[in-house]
């Protein structure tokens, strides 16, 4: 360890380490619960790609493992530091180098936060979609490394459809580039979309060129209560079928619904076993909600409400993105699931769900991205208790097991990380761990990015 | 060789293997000229998954190469035999498995030909955007292949969006499946999107799940025409700088105009340097194209006219399809390159390739996704003369040359191929192509599946 200090020393500012434990165990953990966390032997945080580069080559030569880190807002573990580790902090590296209307790219480094970017291309009316609930403090990097999601899914996609270029520092130290800065390229193996979602275990994203938007107009929210979740499937896929196009399609439960009151004194309803919420930012939004209102009655919505201006809309936006964090409220302790059906599917989700949370005895709030299929039941429990907490992880595993028996993914948007490494395992089966593997081994043969994730 | 037919014919049925050697000859290449074609030993037409595999075993057990096919129509010699190998053509598994309007999804064999699932799914009220100029012939097997793209793109963006998930037969015969049937997942890396581009050299995709979207309105169309591609290309860049969101953004120069004319009689002006076309398919086109005119006059356009109606959208669209046709039949020979630059730098692109035309005393016409920044040069030559042989040569690299220098890339849509497989190599750089081959020997460690063809 003093080798790998000393080492790391000779090539970095010494503003750049980090080596008190105190300060250490504070990027110890991203925001999952109940995984694995180690002590690093140091944090670096370096503000330069050869800054980077040290890091790595020193690494390599020491085979010591790195774990990069962003915002830490991450919900699988991805970004825990295994003992001995050094964890790279890639958050000073955050400079936007370059917005450009007629090209609409950005360029930017990857502790750029998704909220500082947003706002930047906003100034010359440029949107850049991708927006998990933690896009105040996430970063760039994070969501790539996460191929993080968001509410805007539904109608712009997820973070790999706007990542068009990556410079990429490899385990061995050296430079890679990828993909390009035009709207279209076919060179090559397309190493770029390999890197989004490989929680930094492929390599170590020094710059990412993102793909932009024109701004569209202000979105308009309308609110619609059931008085069943199968109701409100059924509106969601009825929206869709009839080839709607909304910005946003989500979906609280009860639970939900009353934990976010509780935590923000929201004045949803609370009454109502599911609210959907629906958002169009169309050129005529109040025609499309006037329509896709008339769905949600027919498919039996006990009250449906548009709200008038942007910022009622907003207020309702707000309410969906504390659910997850309402809904950690309500219990000593929480386990999120990410589980993604097809759309079709959605009701069996949520009907199945509510079956395992009688059947073990538990209260599993939903919120779900409900347009994408994308459900987060979060299993609240006492952690004190080591029954509750035994059927805690079994409900957990089964919410999974469902969504892959209805054809779904373990995860649509919060990644694999360490906690989910076994269900991984089991969606992609023998053979696709083998290419995985290997794939892994071809950027990484000494396997010190972040060894010990993901599989 | 006797023992290659032997051992497939043991796992195939008869009209499923083709030995006739001039029957053969017509499945020895796509439609790039100047690509070196080998004779197969045997060319086979499976139906079922199952054959696929028998294919591959075989040729693992025997070392023999698999060059797999669709319509070929591809325009870099990525499907043209090599001598002594298996053509693998995917053409007559051409079913559609599945349309879910609610899922907004297909599920379709490999050999289904684009314009056959675009119409089925518009019968579902649904779109599928990618498309090339070959959609009435071409494979979405081949499509995959390729990571074709098209008119669509400027909005729809290009193949790659649309892949799901797939299922892939490996060189060992082994089945994987990659990917999903939901709006979103993030399990493992993206082997899906490393599929998509691949050119065949990676398993042989027995199955794809495609992502659909609500068909739109039909386009509207208008063509603006100008005194010089400088003018034309600020135009373009405007369009985008401004916000607006063409369902088409497409040029042509003054000699693809000609060779359009002269092919189909279609009455476009003959004495434009450039003609853009650009198109709207938002609820109301018609108030797009008049701030679109008014952009275009403002850039300088010399005439500026609106079709009035989806039949005279139509007939421009078929003459910009039919431009790479028109421009093959002006010259004894042609070279088509397909440069894809940032759409800022397109009319350095269009100038530095008329400089290039001129340096080397040769028409040049072309045709470009002026939106996407993506251009068709066409190097028209003599065959027969060996000096302007070797001038074309020149030139079709001089402009691949001017695409990297101007920040683009060598191929926006056509692929690799044999025909650009030094150029991968400068575009990618050492470090770029070491990971390609750790990828390719990954998955086909044995090198039987397409070598020799992008690097």
């Amino acid at each position: 360890m003093d080798d790998l200090l000393e080492r790391l020393r000779a090539g970095l500012p010494p503003e750049t380490l980090i080596t008190d434990p105190e300060v250490m165990v504070s990027y110890a953990r991203d925001m999952a619960s109940f995984c694995a966390v180690g002590s690093p032997a140091v944090v670096v945080l370096p503000r330069t790609v050869e800054q980077v580069q040290h890091v790595m080559r020193t690494a390599t030569a020491l085979r010591v493992p790195v774990v990069p880190q962003g915002a830490r807002t991450g919900l699988s573990g991805a970004a825990n530091a295994s003992d001995g580790c050094v964890v790279l902090s890639l958050t000073r590296m955050d400079r936007i180098l370059e917005i450009s209307p007629v090209d609409r790219i950005a360029v930017v480094e990857p502790g750029v936060v998704n909220a500082a970017l947003s706002r930047a291309v906003a100034e010359h009316g440029l949107y850049y979609p991708p927006d998990p609930s933690s896009w105040e403090t996430c970063t760039i990097g994070g969501n790539i490394g996460t191929a993080s999601g968001g509410l805007c899914c539904v109608k712009y996609g997820v973070t790999a459809e706007y990542v068009l270029g990556l410079e990429v520092v490899l385990a061995d130290g050296r430079l890679l580039s990828t993909g390009r800065r035009t709207a279209k390229g076919v060179a090559g193996y397309d190493l770029t979309r390999l890197f989004v979602g490989s929680e930094g275990s492929l390599g170590i994203v020094v710059k990412a060129v993102l793909g932009l938007r024109p701004k569209p107009p202000p979105q308009l929210v309308l609110g619609a209560e059931f008085g069943s979740a199968a109701a409100a499937c059924e509106a969601v896929c009825a929206i869709m079928e009839r080839g709607h196009t909304p910005s946003l399609l989500e979906l609280m439960d009860r639970t939900t619904v009353r934990a976010v009151n509780a935590l923000g004194n929201m004045g949803l309803p609370e009454t109502t076993e599911a609210l959907v919420l629906v958002a169009f930012d169309t050129p005529d939004p109040a025609a499309d909600l006037a329509a896709v209102g008339e769905i949600c009655r027919a498919a039996g919505a006990t009250e449906v409400v548009p709200a008038d201006t942007p910022a009622e809309s907003e207020l309702l936006l707000q309410a969906r993105r504390m659910s997850l964090t309402a809904l950690e409220k309500i219990a000593s302790a929480t386990m999120i699931d990410d589980v993604c059906v097809p759309r079709s599917r959605l009701g069996a989700m949520l009907d199945g769900t509510a079956a395992i949370a009688e059947r073990f005895g538990l209260t599993i709030g939903v919120c779900a991205h409900a347009g994408d299929g994308n459900t987060h039941p979060v299993v609240c429990f006492d952690h004190t208790d080591p029954d509750e907490s035994r059927r805690a992880l079994e409900s957990f595993d089964a919410i999974m097991a469902l969504g892959l028996e209805l054809g779904g993914t373990i995860t649509g948007e919060h990644g694999v990380g360490t906690l989910k490494k076994e269900w991984l395992a089991r969606e992609l089966g023998p053979v696709g761990i083998e290419l995985q593997k290997g794939i892994k081994h071809t950027f990484d043969p000494l396997n010190i990015l972040n060894p010990g994730k993901l599989f």
